[in-house]
């Protein structure tokens, strides 16, 4: 099981998930800690990777944080659909895998082996707010 | 109320909107101005947020353009679902949040606060068409 | 017609495509040839378009592939959704349209240009995985 942070607030004009027919979209979480502390970085190279999969953990946490509390637990979701990774990245980097890896790992131990696969997507971006090192979002089926 | 510019033509081979099944889907649509003009620029640090909350203004009024021509009427949008946000950055920049407000503060001025609420995310990326400064995509959920 | 290469395996804890209520999502593929030789580099100028293209073009055959073995052949699609095409790019690249639209040649070629229409996005990113110069990542609509 995982331990879920307190759900964050949004830090702008948006909402944290969307519930639309069956379907829940959640809005990019940046990697933060329990205190809204930002994992900040650049990932550039392979001594990089360990940060950055911290960061992918902690991002997917808020996310499943901001998900549960938007429809009522964890037990509501039918499937993950689809991750979206985004890394703070040099131009060499190329260990994007084993970093969203960690975000995929939280998502399989909240959810299950069958509830929890994905489809995924990770690239490496310029620049993310706060300085973040990464950010995820998702979408997710629900159960009817 | 807002005022839509002309629906612009897509610039490659594919759809400015696809609509199926009550979903939907508008292409990225670069920052320019009503007369085609491109909103070019990188944002490297706080003094560059107003003319990326500018290209992010354009940039959404050109999706609600597009979507409005798609479906006949921005009174077919049921609910906004989600919004991503592509802002040229350098890799300092961490305003995107603010820059994105803008874009959030048209979708809501244009479909209400109940319509018009939306899931976001937001990052920073190497490079756009054109140069231009910013591009916004979304998915909208249709009235049946 | 177009000829698919074998199905790449995912490199990491996801799944290459995801399909729930009749909508297919595809896991991002980058740009690598049917030995899985990938495709690197980074889109600088005008000179380099023609490697962007047949990345775009290798990466767009690796998303009809995995999504061909998933769904049963091609023949499932009702109707291509959208498409997200991620350029490795240097700040000053701007011909994302062009080297995309080679992309979208594989799908309208492979779908018909009824079925094969699709919305997009592009843009140019930092990094992606191995050192890619493309990844697409797109969702699709199975008939009933």
């Amino acid at each position: 099981m995982v331990d879920l942070p307190t759900p964050p607030k949004p830090r702008g004009r948006y909402r944290p998930v969307i519930v639309h027919r069956g379907v829940a979209y959640v809005s990019g979480q940046v990697s933060r800690d329990e205190n809204e502390v930002t994992l900040t970085g650049i990932a550039a190279g392979e001594a990089d990777i360990p940060a950055a999969q911290e960061a992918a953990r902690r991002s997917m946490l808020r996310c499943l944080s901001v998900l549960s509390d938007a429809i009522g637990g964890l037990d509501a979701v039918e499937q993950v659909l689809m991750v979206r990774g985004f890394i703070r990245s040099a131009p060499d980097f190329i260990h994007h895998p084993k970093v969203m890896d960690a975000a995929s790992d939280v998502l399989i131990d909240a959810l299950g082996e069958t509830r929890g696969q994905h489809a995924r997507a990770a690239v490496g971006v310029a620049s993310l707010p706060s300085g973040g090192m990464l950010e995820i979002e998702l979408s997710v089926a629900l159960r009817a």
